[in-house]
């Protein structure tokens, strides 16, 4: 299928790397020079462009990691993909799944829950802020999932879940302990919960809080994604990194767990 | 749906952990006592038993980390789930996706994959050891996996892929440079390929190779994931961890991209 | 100086490694055969010997870390040499420094400190167990350390520390907060406080009491040295490592810093 | 002793942290407002002095490792003082050493070796390039070091090391291996070599050279020190560290080394 008015394609070669929506009769500025879109439009995929000023630039289909990290807006913190990455693999989510997403910030986790529950499962992506739900709304439509997501404003630690029987919950707040009761309702009798947070005196309070509902086979993880110069005459890995992120928690709900808040 | 003969529950509790096979009329023990197979069968997932010595071990559905871990059978070093989560979220690969995967080892990898390709997409697994695709299709079936998956006993560096215009193509071996020209070949013109390799001569290797046929958008990490002890009172990272796995190169072809030998 | 009868050699090669005192008369056993320890007396260190199977081993002078990790008895969990590397550069001790430490446990951070505190310096070493005072003592006797360290057994928490004006204090124990109003008596006044303790919830308590008391420049870090396989053919890091240790809070006094204990 | 005219401090407090030489009749200008150092000339270390906003600053005296991360030139990339603490512990240098230092760079390592090898030992610091030298002058006189220090203007790996019996020799270099031959002769004969490098690169080359020549007990290590936000109710690690310095290579020399080339 060739490239087509309105897509968006990923630019990469000679220090390029960006993410660009193709416009008929516009034109595209990059640090080694212009590129026409129309000169893009109907290419196949993988073709390469030279700017104005001779350089080759290829033309690809954009993997939903490049949208999210190059063209989705953003209102609060985000999950980072590494960390969304091993929340849905430890976590067992999969095309079918039914999550529930809270809070949602600016949507990149709903997004990649959305991705990997396609076709048949849903998202339940839950916030108290309206910036949030709307931010996020755009940045599901922009990248075509909105389809397999329901948006919800509103408190989950006040005003609890829509929905029951769930495979997971995340919960991504500055206080998931106060969530978790209506969490534990809104899980299936051995559902997955899910707590993102960045500091360890939320930890501990999280670890404190499930311990005493009876959540079972609790794990925490941080991840570490190292990135490296690939330059082969200099290979070593980059000198700042993000170092940290959140620390994860995972655990598993029982019919023994309690709705009751922990004291 | 209650737990039947025959299924796979994870048993959890006190300090017992393992993923059992519920078969009528058998015992299963624990560092906690005993349990009887009948008393599981007919339950809720997320019930709770007693062992023959009192103890409560809840009895949940295994994720499928679970299942892979703790009952798959290997015939050689396997992908971990944390590196399977960084290739998949990384690649775009998620459901619908087709995807090669050389070579398939205990078909860990390939598990991940056809997981997170369903319902509409596909794997095809590659591997020139009889004893691989033997033990790799025995995994998949008891994963319930092996729909999803094509397995095919053959050497890709010499004798190539079957498929073509694939989405992502994986690369798990020895001397995974020897197979970058029939990966490109299987390829769609700006597919993803991802080369996993242990050491950093490898790595050298790849790199200079990926340089010299063109591939573009060259990135490479590697992965750690730490986990931690949860215990409310005693919170610390666990002392020894899985340290190094290998390193993720992940680059995309373009249609410049040669399938010429690199020199 | 030629190797004499009751010296320590680190023996070397084809696999072997360790710390052995050469004892006239004695037997060698390795992994890769016998050496008569009468044929090492009056060589020169760096000198290569060969086993009855053949293969050549190097003689070299060990250096304190190989004597404390292959030689030195352990009571307790010790202080890794890459967590006394940090703390004796980051509190600015060296030569002339006067350092307490508390408590002393198998003396591994008493006799690093005592190794480069020389030959002016001297260090106090507290514990409350007198085992732990008889192995540090004889541990510190065999690395020839013990002139420059005064052994005490004592609980600095209740009984205080006999010294003052330290230029450090190291606090190595379970309960460190309730130590730190005697160590800020014994520092100078702009002495440096390093509290080594391995989890979280410890962490939390020694910086709210740090806060609380008026400790300035507060600083944590946590360290790991990763090591890894230096076979040419086959460079990686080491599979499994130590991960985790403790984390180091290194601190500064000042007049204003209040003995009093903290809330 | 008070602090005099011309002695450098450093100032902590309310996000003020820097190193300053305190001179007669001159201000200080800080985040927090403006001291004057006349009012510091006099005081005891540890004491605090309020700012002309009123806040409290702290004066102490700066550790060696503030001095030369606030105070030092710098001409080079330089050795952090995590890397310094790894190399001086891993090696068994420490009060007497006799250790070289090429190529000097900045001074950095240099700076660390002399504060400790005090007060009986040397250093000896090469470098072909005369600005490096005369930075590293300049930073060890300021830091009082230059007593304990040769700095030699010479290529090591033409013309070589003009000591013998050396117990250690440090290479940080941009080509190492070719200096390898001329530090084998500079050391004892079970002398310890020390080389940082930052790719992978120089990595398989230093490796395969150590191979060749018959340096035993290779040894090598990267070092992460994670920093962490200390206040006491948002404790996490720092969002952005600077994840990688070089690799430290450390290695025996015996009598058999070869002091010929590698191939």
């Amino acid at each position: 299928m060739p490239i087509r008015d309105g897509d968006y394609v990923l630019l990469v070669g000679d220090g390029v790397r960006s993410v660009i929506k193709v416009t008929r009769g516009s034109r595209v500025s990059t640090i080694r020079g212009v590129i026409n879109a129309d000169s893009i439009i109907g290419l196949e995929y993988g073709s390469t462009v030279r700017t104005n000023l001779g350089y080759e630039i290829a033309v690809l289909r954009p993997l939903i990691t490049d949208m999210l990290l190059e063209r989705a807006d953003r209102v609060t913190q985000v999950i980072y993909p590494k960390d969304a990455a091993q929340i849905i693999v430890s976590s067992g989510i999969g095309p079918g799944s039914r999550v529930a997403d809270a809070g949602v910030g600016s949507g990149f986790m709903t997004a990649m829950l959305a991705y990997y529950v396609r076709p048949t499962g849903r998202v339940y992506g839950y916030d108290k802020r309206d910036d949030a739900i709307r931010i996020a709304r755009k940045n599901l439509e922009m990248l075509g999932l909105l389809e397999w997501v329901e948006l919800r404003l509103r408190d989950v630690s006040t005003e609890g879940f829509l929905e029951n029987d769930l495979d997971a919950v995340i919960l991504d707040m500055g206080d998931p302990w106060n969530a978790i009761p209506n969490a534990t309702r809104a899980l299936r009798p051995d559902g997955v919960l899910i707590v993102y947070v960045p500091t360890i005196n939320q930890v501990i309070k999280v670890l404190n809080t499930l311990h005493e509902v009876g959540y079972v086979d609790v794990k925490m993880v941080d991840v570490t994604v190292r990135e490296w110069k690939t330059e082969p005459s200099e290979i070593r890995p980059q000198t700042w990194v993000n170092a940290h992120t959140g620390y994860l928690i995972i655990s598993r709900r029982t019919l023994r767990t309690t709705t009751e808040p922990a004291k």
